[in-house]
């Protein structure tokens, strides 16, 4: 059992990804305040192809060096815009034909293991402060919401990670719907 | 829509937690430079009821400031040991049952989508350094390897994100196996 060295590993050049499919998934960033986390989330969607990144109020962008810190050049790769409101990102993504969906713990929100993406949909998802989470108001703006269901201590995951699960599950899912509708 | 705030979460207490029953999934980190990521990893074990974490090597243990700044808490109820060497933690996991596996890009390892837990399986999860990834004479030691499949221009996830992936998809298709079984 080998271990295949970086140079074998054939990842895209920067030219390449733009040119890439994506995955029907933006993310949203409504206000987060660490710098640490956008740029782990550049660097989660750099890996699985995620469309764009809104990054909203407080949010830091790029340039800026602790998102690339931990995005390691993603903040490059991946399409980014800022809104100065999440209510100004939301807008525009609807007008888009996406599926607005907040991660968020709310009363009747769908467990991420209970959900499955209409076939052909185009899904935003909306990731909150570290404290505060999604803003009520963004919530009230959603489609749908979405949660983690989570079993031990704590009241949340960390943002990074929240990302992580939540582009991980869904562009899976997406992906194996795409692969029956080719077979 | 409305959230749910902290106190209607009915999150475990800690004595709680200590007597809960556990999902049948070991944490190893082999090396781990980031106290932060530690920390998250901590973080994320508590919320999906891992049993245990195995700290190794040059990788920081509990107490420790770094590690409770993204743990929040979460190293004082999710059960860890420390080993000196990684290869000590993956003997004392096999003689306690546990199949090892690398989280790492290797020569032949099950895309992490594809992958099925044997039922009843305890696995025991490797997640290596943040630059040098599981060292290649523990990867010699593994029964098997799990690659989380990467499209984009990086080369691998950050270290704490990995294992929220991974955690969340094993945790997943083993507890709708435990559902499947109960009825």
């Amino acid at each position: 059992m080998r271990k295949i060295n970086n140079d074998e590993l054939s990842r895209l050049t920067v030219d390449d990804f733009k040119q890439a499919d994506k995955m029907p998934l933006a993310v949203v960033l409504d206000h987060v305040r660490s710098s640490n986390n956008v740029g782990s989330v550049f660097r989660t969607s750099d890996a699985l192809l995620i469309r764009k990144i809104c990054l909203c109020g407080i949010t830091a962008t790029p340039p800026d060096k602790e998102i690339h810190k931990t995005a390691l050049g993603a903040e490059n790769t991946v399409d980014w815009e800022y809104f100065k409101t999440t209510e100004e990102a939301v807008e525009s993504l609807r007008n888009e034909g996406y599926t607005v969906i907040a991660i968020e713990q709310v009363e009747g929100s769908i467990s991420l293991d209970k959900y499955l993406p209409e076939p052909e949909s185009k899904l935003a998802l909306i990731f909150g402060n570290e404290v505060k989470g999604v803003q009520q108001k963004i919530v009230n703006q959603c489609d749908q919401t979405i949660e983690i269901p989570q079993f031990g201590t704590k009241h949340s995951f960390n943002i990074a990670v929240s990302a992580g699960i939540v582009l991980w599950d869904l562009s899976n899912k997406l992906r194996q719907q795409q692969l029956q509708f080719f077979c």
